[in-house]
């Protein structure tokens, strides 16, 4: 097939002086940071749903955007070509992941045999592109909230037949994800939820979602399906109400129905800002309860009340979710999937690689800025320092769990002076700051 | 003592009709309601702290209001003219409960063993003025917030000696509450949380917490506390992030540290709001988690981004939450406390009982509406109609638990003509109003 | 044609007591309120995008709707078939209105001469069904947001082809207004805004909408156009940032541009709630100055952050926004359009009949309590009376403008006794239940 | 009277290496960036309020913070005591200017006379101070806000005498920032706007501020007062709506009463984002209606809903609005007043140099940023180019005023072709990266 992306070249690093719109400043994926490469670090991943069939369609405007891959007639040889595109794509960019949904990448038949017919018939094509490339699977996942008849929820349907159509999409798409070697599969409840509580049994609801993600594991178990299960939080929209509302939301309802040992979750950026929270908060409250499985890259509009699913580009957002990576040791299994959309008037192809390296890019300097923080162990210092009382003393009674109420009392009505110390918010803000401008 | 609230009468129901600003024209504390009077199914509560305590200072402003129990040079003669005061308030309304916070009705003392002492006081004064009165304690609690030493939190600083002074000062309150017959006690953790995480670690924290909450579970065991232990969750405000979130995060939080038998959740609106929630999902969460304990019946401002907590006047709001208590079989050993304050602009006493009066009818409107859908089971049938597909056939195995993915894949691929029916938010909502106009 | 909506008789008024979903239980067309009807007062219009073209597609899922009307191959048919469709409806709500968009009632051409072609058309055909039957337009405009040629603006796009564009179907929705006695046409600039100021010409944009604007106005002059134009504010959604972007941001341009003279707003409720205002904010606002012409009723989720449309039943939306339009005379050229859609869960024909009783009756009811409140001036004396020290002595001396800062000074070093009394917010939110509630 | 930052020496530039909490790593007060220093660009002023009488109380907890100048037993020497702690502290910082309210400086007398004298005394005293320093004020205003006399309002009072006394108060403030030289005279009205609309007379206030505001210029043009007037715009907090609400509110409120030559508008970041704007957005909107008047330089948290006032640390907004200042001109007579305050919990005087450090640090970072992107004309580049069409043909036919709608119909007809090019919105965040990393 020829090429897609004419004239655009492998995108290679040039240094943070060069003002070439089709080069990476900051993101040299070879380039030690630790024992890791940057690109051992960042394990970068395309979404294929935003960047190979967005069209720039809003709820008040059709499409801006037209691909070339857009061009046959017939849906099976549109999804051939789509990610034969991608593969050039996601090649010319040295991104080593990608990420999917069923009908991203194969059309809905008129049949559920139909459609895992077509789901099948694209995922040998791709095994084939993956032959001899360096691109591999971050991750897949059914779309269980674009289709009608997923109207009132998938998992969560008032209607068994729902829910039966759904499980057997999950099957299907867990097998295509096990064949083309995915690490990680994934679960978002778009329409897990509710509008209304006025015509909803949400016990119900909730305890047929926890039925469905029983079944899964069980299944993948029994395909000996290897990689990581993950939810992936959002608080609402589009449904009112999302029952994975936060990383809290999800933790709550995997040890209710003890599934905690079998998930881990996908944090999206912009997912967390519309729960009220930062991405880091989310990201941090994942790492120290064990369930920190891999990211979705993007980022907000902190003023709009919606998803925007923007590139990642603001350096802080960054900088604080790297930082909260190599506390855990790295993604491991999981990865920075670009769940971003180009803007609506982002319509170019060239906008499309422009957005990448602009989210790359931002990363690296993330990483860069946090990496070095660990390393010189400045925040690590001040958060030990301020805790130390703990170490010792009644403070180490309290934590080897060696007294109670009474005991504490006693010791309080002895009157220690009780020294508080500034918290420093101001000083370590601008810390950060030297940390990144240093980039 | 002399009658503080001079020229206003017990207040008695009058009638829709009524437009005297001191009756009420709702609630009719000896209507039946089914097999309870109205005083039976609300419940209510005095806040001693806005309603007795408050002065109308916000960040921007000094006090608007001043009160004639505020005039004594003693602290102490102050908090019994206070109580005093509190008395006769809450008999000339009818209300069967209130709440307090330590340091409402005692004043901070030198050292810790003298706050103790003025605390033990005015419990004993407080036990006084209840023989022979029909007002009892809905709940107490330890004001853990107010205190400067109490800047980086409590159960949460990062100062072991603020850990125990806070330890203290629960095992104290909750010795009052008891002598005083409390039916609950309540943690609220205004300051458990953090404002930045350059400067926290959050996993010690909430270990710490828990630690914190085992001890105060051992302690009412311990002394015979029989009172229900209650969380109240707020997302943020004075903190940044606060820990209990909402009630998803308080569930997240109990089940992993094996607390969730020992608590249950104080619910309040506005800090619902504060977290995306409506009221009566909050309330709903909570009671299909059977941790449904006790409300703060207040409202907030949608479109304010802090805690009003204004008196609840919006007749949906409280005929959503009074739906969810009669499901819950009632509220039990909660109640309805009215964590309300009167706006800085409505700074007489009169203000006072004009507010509660406001809420008090709000709420009878409220429990009657929801007690007539109940009864006729306006809703409940839609909603039973709605799921019925999991009451038999493959619906049903699946609540049975008798299929997996690879039976109900089989089943999909059969092609069962899936029927969505309407949802028809829009004539339920009709309907709600139907049931609320009727009043 | 045949009947489209079979087995919908004409929607009657049944009273509070009905159960029937397809009666009116508190709108009665016909019944005096005042010296006017209800009709009369509410002047209901349909909205033909949401309610006839509508499909219930979201950003994230697919039509869930599918209309008897959009079986029609060619789409000339198509569209006579949908304003046919829209006539019975209309005509059985018994609704004197309704408003359009260019786009909505006629399908876009190839070129322009085409689509000028095909409105025209249909806007002949729309006069033949007006022929002999009530139903009237409220208003028309144009679509200068849905086609992608306007993904950057139409009045405020930096091409100035596309503004050109724009100007030629603002002429055409115009004419096609006036010839079906449109009594306003509307300018809602969904696109005049932008995504980053990163890329633009805030100035320039301004001064061209301003310069779009006074050729509209021209136009209409000199077509002889009698209608009222309008300005309907939204701050955000589907650009980031939207010019016009509340009331008050509307009158700031209007009298830049010297165009205060020349029109009034449209305000929507969900729009009002957007920019982080109350509804009856906005409506007032516009009341006092003169600029208030007409509605777009319906009603957001305050917990989210879009446009949600939904149909309007809260009676205290309803209320205090009729409130407002009664002090104002009413609305006079303008109407209570239902710019809503029903949920896309909602999707049955019923629900477009249930959607729009729904709101008929929350205004009818909240034209009642209005008026009644309006009638017995018991908040009209609070306010009177509150500010009554502007009538005399030094207060009617600054109304008057008799004195400065001098005088004042001089005034209040005499010390006058300053004696504020409560604004009672409480008070007056339980009177406000009481009408309401007698509804 | 003897130093109170003991230890602190005056604050130098060590660069951005430095790890010194107490120096500059980037703010080189006499480097020269273009054709004006460093502190000629940023003009910063210390705001006497947060720093020298901020105590860390909040809604929820007292003063955690007491300061050396508070152990005055008279508060004329603790006036005293402060403002010549202020002076040192602005000294060691080496900022040039401050602000103050009346009410920070003196004491609120028991009579307005003895307010008066008060602050007589007290700006007698400062401008002692002044002589011989390099302190200057950059603005002074009257606090009309926390005095109980203002619970409904100043010059919105419904209390003609609580207006007189707003009116004495801003006489006397303004001729003591005359007397200290003060280059502005701020207006912010925090208690002009409304809780409910259910006892307000929106259209007297609106009125009654104006008559205030003209007065207020009347009188500084009679005492010759040569400062800018400007008014601050907040939208809500501490009242629930503020007419000021944000820059537009202002603009149609002052070209409503004729007001727009007189005033400017002090724009504050926390401000803005509470409006749901950025704060370039609004520096933006008032540069290009000639009313950038002055900058309360601090930051929000976009995630909490109210006023966190917290010092500036973050480097994109701090580049994006010296953008709009450079392209301003500069500040002119304004400056970059810090109106932030450390947080509850930085409460050493430690945090009070650290804090105004990390501010001035992030304004340097962006001034040199945008200095770099204006003198590179990266950004103004793309914007002219995108605006191309405007300046020939068609385009400029209609900046010209040369065509109307039936031109423009005309032209359109003709069916140019439509060629939108991209707003490669992510390609110029990645250029601002760059700008601000190199910094």
């Amino acid at each position: 097939m020829s090429e897609v992306f004419m004239g655009i070249p492998k995108i290679s690093y040039e240094g943070r002086q060069s003002r070439n719109p089709l080069a990476f400043k900051y993101y040299n994926p070879s380039e030690m940071i630790g024992d890791k490469s940057m690109e051992e670090h960042l394990r970068f991943s395309v979404a294929i749903w935003h960047t190979f069939t967005g069209t720039g369609s809003d709820p008040f405007g059709s499409a801006t955007i037209t691909r070339s891959w857009d061009n046959y007639p017939d849906p099976i040889d549109q999804a051939k070509a789509r990610m034969t595109a991608a593969f050039e794509f996601i090649t010319k960019l040295g991104i080593p992941y990608f990420c999917f949904h069923d009908r991203d990448i194969a059309p809905e038949g008129k049949t559920l045999a139909e459609s895992h017919k077509y789901l099948q018939e694209i995922a040998d094509y791709t095994k084939g592109l993956m032959k001899g490339s360096p691109v591999k699977v971050l991750w897949g996942t059914a779309n269980l909230f674009s289709h009608p008849r997923y109207v009132h929820g998938a998992a969560t349907s008032p209607n068994a037949d729902v829910y039966a159509h759904a499980a057997a999409q999950v099957k299907k798409a867990m097998e295509v994800t096990q064949q083309l070697g995915g690490e990680n599969y994934v679960f978002w409840g778009g329409r897990e939820g509710y509008e209304t509580l006025l015509n909803t049994n949400m016990e119900l609801e909730s305890d047929n979602m926890a039925r469905f993600l029983h079944m899964a594991v069980d299944y993948a178990r029994e395909i000996g399906f290897k990689g990581q299960l993950l939810i992936e939080p959002k608080p609402k929209e589009p449904t009112k109400h999302q029952y994975d509302f936060d990383v809290a939301s999800v933790l709550a309802f995997l040890r209710k129905y003890s599934l905690d040992k079998d998930f881990k979750v996908n944090i999206e950026a912009n997912h967390a800002t519309l729960a009220g929270h930062t991405f880091n908060h989310e990201l941090h409250l994942a790492r120290i309860n064990g369930v920190l499985g891999s990211v979705d890259a993007n980022q907000g509009d902190e003023l709009l009340g919606w998803d925007t699913d923007q590139f990642p580009t603001n350096v802080y957002t960054t900088t604080l979710a790297m930082y909260e990576i190599l506390k855990n040791g790295g993604l491991h299994r999981g990865g920075l999937n670009f769940d971003a959309k180009v803007r609506r008037g982002s319509f170019s192809e060239l906008d499309l690689f422009q957005a990448h390296i602009a989210g790359m890019d931002a990363f690296a300097v993330g990483l860069k800025a946090a990496f070095s923080l660990l390393e010189t162990r400045e925040l690590e210092e001040v958060i030990e320092l301020r805790y130390s009382s703990y170490s010792s003393g009644i403070g180490k009674d309290i934590v080897d769990g060696k007294v109670g109420l009474r005991a504490l009392e006693q010791y309080a009505l002895a009157e220690p002076l009780i020294k508080n110390t500034s918290g420093q918010q101001e000083r370590l803000e601008a810390i950060l700051n030297q940390y990144i401008l240093r980039g």
